[in-house]
């Protein structure tokens, strides 16, 4: 890992560059105590302090330098704290030009500026967790939702690490079965037979865990949702409904000059983009205006449309399909089809039901199975955790055409080695590079 | 101080509400940690960790609930710790909906949110700081720029209270005399001679302290700096050069439609609001349009006008004062009146010596006589200050004119009680209660 110099001292900003009570700057990296101590107030008290203690002083500006702040110094040391290398975390005041102060000071004695996720990296790389549980930190940080820090605050605890760990755990040993049959089969031939119930087991739970990446996505990125319709169906008083559903999280409403409105909000703990579109005109066949043309686009990447009909003169409907809600509107002048979802935007009536039926369609019943189960919402750990469920489904094919073990093994072998990539034992630099850089700075 | 309860658990974010690696959540209170260790995964750690240590673990909503994040809990019990009570800082993940779960499960166990400057009240209540040094932390955290920070942190040390202690001390020690002679002057008349130039001595030092709020406010607040002159003299390329000797600080550019633009800038460390205003028109009798209105008013609130006459055809000038510039344009192409202050827009030539010069204006000078000067810059301190230097100066006119000593002591007592209630000894709560509202919340 080549931007990463693993021997530096680093340090940053771990709070928000703005005025505020405290500020915290962390600093990480073996020698930093005996560096940072001939410029605190009381550098015998620092190089003394045993691990997990804090100590209250003054920062100066280099040996003998002005005063800087008054701080208080949480002193961690090697093989503890969050990097376990030895560490600093100084709360200072959080005036922004006292901070300004503080860090080119850090600057000069030596130190270097953290990149994005370095104090993560440096915690993974001294087995403090592993890679699953390094990438939960920036989900939990980055987190839109409860129910997202939720879901990232568990696999930081472990629970996606050890699922991985129990199904590698089975899968080296039917592989180690194998093996022994590849390197003994010629010599005493024995009557063999292939575990396969057990391979079956480990593939399920792996391709379960993968399509967790569907909800995961959802709770993570957010879902966008789209109201399509003619215009005057009750598009824009459904889509003020929604939002009050959420009172809480609400952002402001914006794109009034774009021929469309977007708004932020949760539906049943899932954040959620909701865009209020131009109306489609009767004629769906004229696609002319460019609101349209913006319409049909947002359409096209939605994660759901709902689609409003006017219930008393129902003209085009599109077909219904996964992405795509029908709801007939002015339920309470006008009959629905029967067994259509129909609200009314005057009485409420029928609102609940909308709400639940989104939420139905986005997946969040899935999570409600169990607060145990472990859902993913990064892209990486899906696509290695399908490529692993894949191959053990082509050893299972394999397998069952009695084609020969060591075919058999190569596919095993490339499950292993996706899951030993998910939890970072045999990930690549560049590829842990990537996924650290995309964290925030004092992480 | 109805407002401020001083038995609750109090609790406040004290990092700013923004995404980020980490937040810090602070309780203040006896009882906190007994409270707390119930929510807490390794209740015995924490009730059992000395003071000034850190403890790891994970908080839970309510005892049993579910995990509300991981997190590092350093401990303070009474007498330590920054309010000097038992108190608990949280070091969480900087997560929004994470900090979302962690405050409301905090109120749902009983504590209640900190008012702006709680906990600096506390601190001050437990004699952690006198007055000055509470209203330190507040000017710290809110410093525009890296002097108004040195400033503040040099009172925060105790400079401002160690100099008001020293005026005390020796105005007790006098008033001691007078009191003396008041009680026992009937019975034996001695030679008492009033101390006069210890007092005088005394009057000095604090209006000194009393006159240094004119840099104080400038470092804290911030000057106006207003250029005025005919149109097309040069303001607008004056404006963009005293921009660009601070390239950091810089902010967006104002107000295009309001007849007027405003910038903020650092001039020799100084903070200043820079306007350049619409074009004073050749005839300024007729002042018609509501744009040179606005300017005149600019003018009116301005520490410091800077008045550019084009140096080629010399129109109205305004009679120079102490707030007042007159500044010649366009200098290298005509030439200026013999020492007068002359620039030139193109070269460069005169723009070193105009910034010395607002800099010697604005009182930047006063603060390099030296470092151990000590600067106010609040209105409060600057009130009582002069206040009780004026109650001694009448006190010197009074003994001057042989008026009887218990005339003369009120003066002292008035004095006194100004110098009491600068360090908060005899502050009344309603003034408390509106110094410490002024504070930011988590401090």
């Amino acid at each position: 890992m080549e931007s990463y110099n693993r021997d530096d001292i680093i340090f940053a900003l771990a709070t928000p560059w703005a005025q505020s009570a405290l500020a915290v700057i962390r600093v990480s990296g073996e020698g930093c105590r005996q560096l940072l101590s001939t410029s605190f107030s009381r550098p015998k008290a620092l190089l003394e302090a045993k691990n997990a203690t804090v100590v209250h002083g003054y920062l100066t500006d280099g040996p003998k330098g002005p005063v800087l702040d008054e701080v208080v110094v949480a002193v961690y040391t090697q093989g503890h704290g969050y990097t376990a290398e030895e560490a600093l975390e100084f709360t200072c005041h959080g005036s922004l030009p006292g901070l300004r102060r503080i860090l080119s000071s850090f600057k000069r004695l030596g130190m270097r500026n953290a990149e994005g996720g370095e104090f993560t990296f440096r915690a993974f790389l001294h087995g403090r967790m592993d890679l699953t549980q390094a990438e939960a930190v920036q989900e939990l940080i980055a987190s839109q939702s409860e129910r997202s820090q939720a879901l990232a605050l568990s696999r930081l605890e472990g629970s996606l690490k050890q699922q991985i760990q129990a199904s590698k755990e089975k899968l080296l040993t039917l592989l180690a079965h194998v093996e022994v049959q590849l390197d003994y089969a010629e010599d005493e031939v024995d009557d063999f037979t292939f575990p396969r119930q057990e391979l079956e087991e480990i593939r399920q739970a792996l391709a379960l865990l993968s399509s967790t990446y569907a909800v995961g996505r959802l709770y993570g990125q957010g879902a966008r949702i789209v109201l399509a319709g003619a215009t005057n169906v009750g598009k824009s008083t459904l889509f003020n409904l929604l939002l009050k559903q959420d009172r809480s999280i609400v952002s402001d409403i914006k794109g009034t000059t774009r021929d469309y409105i977007e708004a932020d909000c949760l539906i049943e703990g899932i954040p959620v983009r909701l865009y209020d579109t131009a109306g489609l005109r009767e004629s769906l066949d004229t696609i002319e205006s460019a609101g349209i043309q913006k319409t049909e686009q947002l359409i096209g990447q939605a994660d759901l449309v709902i689609f409003l009909v006017d219930s008393s003169e129902v003209g085009h409907i599109p077909p219904k399909d996964e992405r795509t809600l029908i709801v007939y509107s002015k339920s309470d002048l006008f009959k629905a089809p029967e067994g259509e979802l129909a609200i009314s935007a005057q009485s409420g009536h029928g609102i609940r039901a909308l709400v639940a039926e989104i939420a139905k369609r986005l997946g969040a019943g899935f999570g409600s199975t169990g607060d145990e189960l472990v859902i993913i919402e990064s892209e990486r750990q899906h696509l290695l955790l399908s490529g692993a469920a894949q191959a053990l489904g082509r050893a299972l094919t394999l397998v069952d055409t009695d084609v020969p073990l060591d075919i058999v093994a190569v596919e095993l072998g490339e499950a292993m080695q996706n899951l030993g990539e998910l939890t970072g034992e045999v990930t690549p630099a560049d590829i842990l590079t990537k996924i650290f850089s995309g964290f925030c700075v004092g992480k």
